[in-house]
């Protein structure tokens, strides 16, 4: 897919580098020959271009972080400001406040005006200076309120739904005739986007998820009988869960939302965990938020407004599976439930997750500074990419159960492959 | 009052030191000249003693470890190994495993034989090497099983039932003809021993507390109407939110069991947090677990088999009453509610609760092998003391509210010295 | 010893609580019937006062740092400001930058004027947002400029020169007429200062020490015959030596000022070193950076300008001394220097330091704003003091060769109690 | 270039999945249109395969671990364990010690029988559980010692010199027909290998020289003309220094080996410092270790036994240089020098090197069982593959001056592209 333009870019960069547009990155870079000519989806590669779109001495940009907390919100919105006003010189830098929300001038406050005071220190603080906000934004009055300002870049930081907001306030703007360059710097802590190979903050997620398993681990082993049952981020994928298994070394078991279980049943969990701590007598546990949803939807009885089933939570609901189990089995075991999620998501990025914010926020600029809109940054076999917003809509990145990833988290639990 | 002594020391202590016993320390130091000729409560001053009741070369020791964790169980461990193997010579120490139903030998695993090897590197981890449980033993068997295993002394770590119980090990050993010295080591997390200046762990759980608070803070800033609402240990006492908070400086209310607190009405807690969110958009709430307890009283409806008022949590309680508050009054709050207990008392120990530990179990072995029993060691005004377990009973340490502690805590936050 | 006064307090203090002046607190603590009449040191016990010399609507205060950097000095500075603007409402702050020298107006830069905003979050970071450097002021030109300035009260962070300065300040000021409170807060990362049990930032260099010695312990261990040598603050105590060695446990020599030790000989440090090496294959040393002042003098030849010896390094003179000493006897080592002192003292002040640091801010100005001079803040049996800054100079603190820290620390390395 | 097997696999493998041999990865994977047809290096793809060469039953491994301390040594060396006992259910696991002096039994100490008790928890601690060592080995007595010993398959951990040692050991062991498969991990904090995008180690090294350079930042900034200079590691390439300068965001000048600089003129490096100090008084400076050998050389004087110039250390070359240089200038700067390397290499792994480590670990035992020899494991555009020992010899990995990483360097620092 091609990246759409604004327009013929014709102002010269200040920057000493470019990269060419015709530059492709395939996504399957295996040879395999035996299915040698396959067509391959190819990628624009990001970085300068020799040409720039805006000018920067008139160009004013906008910046909005957008969902739920993340490490390095704070160094990609440092790196975008620096990149922007130092290395191409644009004239204002704007800091839309809460989210979407700070599009709309009915709800929100009025932006900061971004300056080296302001983004000296932020990335060494976790959250987002700008603050942040769920849910949309009405696309009308944030395209009238971006015309108003003069915003000729936004930047949009944020997953899948910010992201498609973006794609429409691109496209809303592009009807009133006003050139905006949308470009998107995908966030989910879940690491659970598509031509994403690493979205950032996931790493820093993996680090602290990791202390949290040896503290549960602690509990665990300290007690006879301790089960320590960890639920952490996830909703779709279990990259966090498996990361930190494998880092860890400790956990016994990982349940993720791409390997479904049994809870019952010879072969099922509970079984397995009964095993382990007659042979061992403690047990560590990892779970995705993301995982069992069937087992959920089993027990589920409410409906919300839409008629859906409304899910409960699979860690409270593991919880009390595992304490009825071994209530009826006559095992005392000493359960201990640890929700980390709000003390992981708000830590600072570690140094790989800084130096990642930084790539992705210099190339965001590039992109934009060339023209080019309703794109996200994306990045592949270690290098930074152009990807359409409308691509990321069609897939989402999982575990895959037969790779790489999910074997390590096989051979560090010793689970097997298959509850059930 | 008095410390117990099994008999008159007459074997020569290997050590270069030693501290007479008639020293004594006075609880109350400071000098008042309008009141100057009070009779204070003293204390004997731990410290290794010239004669040794036991003969190192003939003597059994055992460590047991009881309760919840806490950091430094396995400091104390180790020191108290290092301690009488390397300075006093002593032939076996063992260490008893799974807290006191290690002592039954119907219940629990046979004790570790200790050595340089099991003690090693202990101390880098949290938990406890020997294991723990809740609970007390059947004092006849505990008894019975010492006797039978040769064992002399025994070190009792934990909180106040676990010092109980020691000192109904020892008089039931005096019943049965056995000199058993039983020295404790006091136990909680909480800090709230009477005679104990500051129990091991604490600090190390203040660190770790502190850190759970700035990411709290984060998620409170980062959204308009953000509340965090941290739920801390301390039953009986405030010391470890008092701490935290004034470490952290970014808590706005601290909640403790010993100042009492309104939730509605013009100066309730609620309406202060709705004036400091309309202020400042965003607030920070410490709360200990053992705070406001009267109001849980007046919500509770069950009782438990004894006809006790089975009393709910404060965390989720004030997580309830703040939504539904801000709700009533149409304030969009985001609120996260963080409970994190077990990911605190399971970190290692710190570099000065390490140095804590050390001291509280050398203490313990030198009083231990004077033939002292029927004591802890406690701590005050820097020095290390004997303390009858009697007078453990009597007193709980709680924080002043009147005191430079809670002044420094209320500066900190700003919060009034009183809700309602 | 009196503390001085600048005249009689007749302002009602704003805060709830207050402590008489009379109350003393003793040096010496402990009842000893063999000695019991003994007359005793004793001093005024700090905390806010009933009344105030100075109306706190028309005070203006300065707060200076001087020498090395030592974690918490921004804790102080923050503390200060909160409680003179907050608690009792004080017109001005000024921040004096870059130590002594800001006080002279041809040196310094102008004084920042301290805000909320300013102290809002520099107790994250280390170091001094007021500045520092070494070295006197001219005293005549300071208290012209203070006076010139209106300034009050000044609080002086530092060491005993800075302290001695500071009561030159004082009775300079006094001789002029202008009624100034110079309140000192004792800074040494060394912990050597008399009547102050701890120092601020003291606990927080352990830690950071400790984590040295743990980096220098792996790589000793990593090779045969391997050597760490790790230098520590502590020109003339030992105290940080010390307490890192009882927090790490790994340490097999540690080597203070107080202890005074042989290199060579048949029971010298060498032979004691080689022994272990021959034994174990590794070792590793913690020197404070004071010990072994002889055997340097031994060997020094240059003198400086005024004809004293010219010292050399403790740390590299023993790596030198080491390796040749095993380069004689053919062990090959592999020896590893480490002298991490300006990580240690830059890092933020850890959890209790800063509720320390917290602890001498409020008091200090406490003292100052009831009229008190030429004292610092001390902190003797856990309770916070008044100290007359005279007696600062004829006495400094060290670790006792026969006390309880020294022996916590032979007892972890197990080397002898002295070596030759 | 193709890698060399040991036979014909024929012994079916245990694991579920498997990877084919004639799959291969391009090392060039970007498409350009002006250039389409160029015949690109390729590898074999790593991974389990479908047969394998040794029996697991009648398998003796043995694991070495070669040079300088790394973080993650004992997570390479706990995960290869664990994969050849637990998932191929390899016979015996043997650890030399003490690096290649392991080899040979006349210098070293027998080896280790690895068990689970021995990697337990080695992956929490820096440093090698099996001891390293540096330097070659007698190639004849080793084999000779490999055959004694029964061992089929060698891990070496190590540099270039240790793979080359390795593949030396193959070659030797073919001479006298012993099938020895020698499959190699590579091992630099340094992350100079070709066709190793990453290895292992080099992003703690990085979190750690981080911090260190937080330190350095906060003595710069707290001093009037305050210079701090830390030498990081890099003998060949500045990836550490380039890494830690993006983390941290606060170096103002990096110096690294694949950009020369010149110190004096008008242009040079000191002038552009000066510049600074004048402008902001403070500066914070990240030289790597082998940045500015041309400098040493032409100060060097002495030569070595082959006639080699000795070069001097860039660090306190820089420093005396600096200080020389501001001395002659009247500024009076305040210079902290930092050394920080054995602190950043004997840390343990971070979460992400953890699971790198595993990685390199679990993809050599599969090329080792399936009978591949003379190879290491790489790793380029996010996946594992083998490598040919002699490739490593042709080609090291260096920053490019025009690429990515090193624009990052530029846009944190704000230097010039190049000095003089």
């Amino acid at each position: 897919m091609k990246i759409t333009t604004l327009g013929e870019p014709r102002f010269p960069s200040p920057l000493r580098r470019s990269v060419r547009d015709d530059l492709r990155l395939p996504a399957d870079i295996v040879l395999d020959p035996k299915n040698p000519s396959k067509a391959s989806l190819s990628f624009e590669i990001a970085g300068p271009r020799e040409k720039l779109f805006f000018d920067p001495a008139k160009t004013r940009a906008g910046i909005v972080t957008c969902g739920g907390l993340c490490p390095g919100l704070n160094n990609v919105i440092r790196s975008l400001y620096l990149e922007l006003h130092h290395a191409y010189g644009v004239k204002e830098v704007l800091g839309f406040r809460g989210g979407y929300q700070g599009l709309d001038p009915d709800l929100g406050l009025e932006p900061y005006v971004l300056d080296t005071d302001f983004v000296d220190s932020i990335h060494t603080e976790g959250g987002t200076a700008l603050g942040t906000s769920r849910g949309p934004v009405d696309i009308g009055k944030a395209v009238e309120n971006l015309i108003r300002l003069g915003v000729d870049i936004l930047f949009t930081i944020g997953g899948d739904g910010t992201q498609r907001g973006g794609n429409a306030l691109y496209q809303e703007a592009r009807r009133r005739g006003h050139p905006l360059a949308v470009v998107g710097i995908p966030k989910t802590i879940d690491n659970d986007v598509a031509f994403v190979a690493r979205t950032f903050g996931y790493l820093t997620a993996v680090e602290e998820a990791e202390k949290v398993l040896n503290c549960a681990h602690v509990e665990a082993r300290s007690v006879r009988f301790g089960v320590s049952l960890v639920k952490l981020m996830g909703r779709n994928a279990g990259f966090i869960t498996a990361g930190a298994t494998v880092a860890s070394q400790d956990v016994n078991f990982a349940l993720v939302p791409e390997v479904p279980f049994k809870l019952e049943g010879e072969r099922g969990f509970l079984a397995a965990l009964e095993d382990r701590l007659l042979r061992r007598e403690h047990a560590l546990i990892a779970v995705a938020e993301g995982a069992g949803q069937d087992l959920l939807e089993q027990e589920a009885t409410e409906r919300d407004a839409s008629g859906n089933l409304k899910l409960g939570d699979i860690g409270p609901f593991l919880r009390d599976r595992i304490k009825e189990h071994f209530r009826q089995r006559g095992i005392p075991v000493v359960l201990r439930y640890i929700d980390p999620s709000y003390i992981i998501r708000s830590t600072p990025a570690d140094a790989e997750d800084s130096i990642l914010c930084d790539r992705f926020a210099r190339n965001a600029a590039h992109a934009a500074m060339a023209g080019k809109t309703g794109l996200v940054v994306g990045c592949l076999h270690d290098r930074f990419i152009h990807v359409p917003i409308e691509m990321l809509a069609t897939e989402k990145k999982q575990l895959d159960p037969d790779g790489l990833s999910w074997a390590a988290v096989l051979a560090a639990t010793g689970q097997p492959a298959k509850f059930g």
